[in-house]
């Protein structure tokens, strides 16, 4: 980065968060175009639909051709292989249903906000992936008695933070060669080929990780003998809780809990806020955790005209948190290890509704499914007024999601908890069908 | 709007204009998580896969059954109709390649930017529906003496500024019922059931028309003696030279000509820059127009260092235009008909670069699909340094894409040519393959 004119860094700047009052940059809706996510109402299919799988590319689509594709596999192997798609269809095949979620999903929540694909809470979806073991395809190669990690490259090529790279992670061979973890070498998505921006024709699935370790355009995996630190791995994706970000951090790995409502009612077109009607409102979503199943949602709400609310008709726990007492719930919240807790963020806007009110939901896990989301359900009496729900799940492992969001300057792994802000309607005051 | 708590007004606001230096607000983030473009790099395929054609959705994806699915026709007809989806896959087919855009592309490089889905160029896609021509059906219901118009309706139902609606548009006979237009009422998309967020399991499709037309989740046809005069043809979708937006305005109908590149070379993650070799470079895209064939695609180059470029090695024009008479070249932008022509916008930032230099492309359009868009190709000579990149199209009716931005209120068919900003830079001066 010399500053000639040809040099990448003139276009390619260091990572930076956005000021405060900066509103999203032009970069960052380019990015927002894009990328997306998960329309929210499409939670309601088990397994998401073409199309409505988030979708993250750092850099373009590659224009891949399945046939003359190849995947090798080489390094501190004993057999190196070279493999085409034939080949690896040839070889016995697995069926997982995974949830797949972007880690820096929740980054435009916030304060400051780190300048990047400016997520708010959709960056999610659930497929059924088929493909072919890696730990298979690594017995098959046989790894060298010294082999510590595999490293899997990408078609994918750019420049990010000044640096020229194919994608590129590498994973623990703990991870990757554990039949039981269930890493795949997936050649279709829900029945077909993968489409092009899920990684066409080959890409790995890593159950219970953020996507970045999902490397997509897979064309060669490479076994090391020691942890690899390129770009993706000791740059990018790393927790760092200070503003500075010169300290190494720690990595990003398994998802961490989040639960996500189906908003309920229809919707207004540009606030989104959500209009129902006075009554009984069945609320509904999915929940998931990389730590394990999830064990507990509990459905929040807090009422914008009258205060603390006794609106869920049947709750268990029914416990009230103040507004200033937030902090507790969350498990980073609670410890500030990552810094500035509390200080930022949108919880605050918490003061002009009344304290929250928590039941918990009913939890459906199938465990034909265990990287799948779980779904959930409640049902909630709206009364006319202006509401504000929330939803938090809590794994196996008790990890809790916070409501206040765990700060780190890469915006990763942020689970703070959703809102949706509803307005029950008593009657429709306003023409109908269009006002034709 | 009494602006009592249970208003629609208090959660549905009238549209406005983003302030001078307003980034982009979080609730237009929020439309832009949940709607996505198409990738650029996806311009490389004839017809574009599942996941990366366009979607803009007004209300939520409504969750629809196709099984019991009934399309309505009534109004004025003789014959009113009831049909189901075997009724419908009954009747002859037929199935057009057609290239659909939002009449909001274009709308976030506007100033002042109308404060709605933040479109930048990107909201446009191809794809072969199949369905059953409008005109067989209404032939079919036989329209009284009287009937002007057919007015459709979808399944989405939300609020638009203060409007309670289900989503309802009208299309004139001479459109609805012309066989020569090609009106679809379609029920698949590439060969496929169409996907929920393309209107599963029943849309309208209308050749040539921007995607407001095209109305989804389609349930009934009303024909009338009268114009539609409901929220989304007489109050959203109106051309509105003025900012305060009180006049009727013009409709937006057929779309506008746009040519778009694949950008060149591989991006910069967040700057979306390219990066090119220096030498020859394939330039490559799409172009089309609703108002008829694309007739001509030129390619403008100018330089970040060097000033007036003469990089194309086969230019028939080479035209240079100076940046300040920049709005002699576009249709809108020279009669300033929209108001505020050449007043805001970015194609004030081509100042610091050299005036471009205009070549033309090769146009290949393939008259067996005369809905869909055209490719075209052209070469250029990459020197090192930065460099910017435009494209424009000229329509058989003599429509040019303009230099300067034709604003209007909603932000409706903003053609602006597209911008790609490239580096070349002369061999990979930096750690490649992420630095491990």
């Amino acid at each position: 980065m010399d500053g000639s004119p040809t040099d990448l860094g003139s276009i390619s700047a260091p990572g930076r968060l956005a000021g405060p009052a900066e509103g999203i940059t032009p970069q960052e809706l380019a990015l927002a175009a894009r990328n997306h996510g998960l329309p929210l109402e499409a939670l309601r299919y088990d397994v998401t639909p073409p199309g409505l799988h988030y979708v993250l590319v750092h850099y373009d689509i590659p224009a891949t051709d399945p046939d003359g594709w190849r995947l090798t596999v080489g390094g501190r192997v004993l057999r190196p292989l070279a493999l085409d798609l034939d080949g690896l269809r040839a070889r016995p095949a697995v069926t997982r249903r995974v949830t797949l979620e972007c880690a820096g999903n929740g980054r435009a929540r916030l304060t400051p906000r780190p300048v990047s694909q400016p997520w708010l809470v959709e960056a999610v979806g659930t497929a059924d992936w088929t493909g072919v073991p890696l730990a298979a395809l690594l017995a098959e190669a046989g790894t060298a008695e010294d082999a510590a990690e595999a490293v899997f490259t990408g078609a994918d090529h750019g420049v990010e933070r000044g640096v020229e790279q194919d994608y590129r992670r590498g994973l623990p061979l703990s991870v990757a060669a554990d039949p039981a973890r269930d890493v795949l070498v997936a050649y279709a998505m829900n029945g077909a080929p993968l489409p092009p921006q899920h990684g066409s024709p080959l890409r790995l699935v890593v159950p219970g990780w953020y996507g970045m370790a999902h490397v997509k355009w897979l064309h060669d995996i490479t076994v090391t003998a020691t942890p690899y630190t390129g770009f993706q791995q000791s740059v990018a994706y790393r927790i760092r809780g200070t503003t500075d970000g010169d300290e190494p951090g720690e990595p990003v790995t398994l998802i961490a809990p989040r639960a996500l409502m189906i908003p309920p009612g229809f919707p207004d077109f540009m606030s989104r806020t959500r209009v129902v009607r006075p009554g009984p409102v069945r609320l509904a979503g999915r929940a998931w955790s990389g730590h394990g199943p999830v064990t507990r949602v509990e459905v929040g709400e807090s009422s914008g005209s009258s205060g603390r609310s006794e609106a869920f008709e049947a709750g268990e726990t029914g416990e009230t948190g103040e507004t200033g007492a937030y902090g507790e719930y969350g498990e980073y919240g609670r410890t500030g290890e990552y810094g500035r807790t509390g200080e930022y963020g949108w919880i605050g806007e918490y003061g002009e509704y009344g304290s929250a009110v928590w039941t918990d939901a009913v939890v459906d896990h199938d465990p034909a499914h265990p990287w799948a989301w779980s779904s959930w359900h409640a049902t909630w009496t709206a009364t006319p007024g202006p509401h504000r729900l929330t939803v938090r799940a809590t794994d196996a492992e008790g990890h809790v999601q916070p409501l206040a969001a765990p700060w780190n300057r890469g915006g990763f792994a942020n689970n703070l908890v959703q809102r949706v802000d509803v307005l029950c309607a008593p009657d429709p005051s306003v023409t109908r069908s269009g006002g034709g």
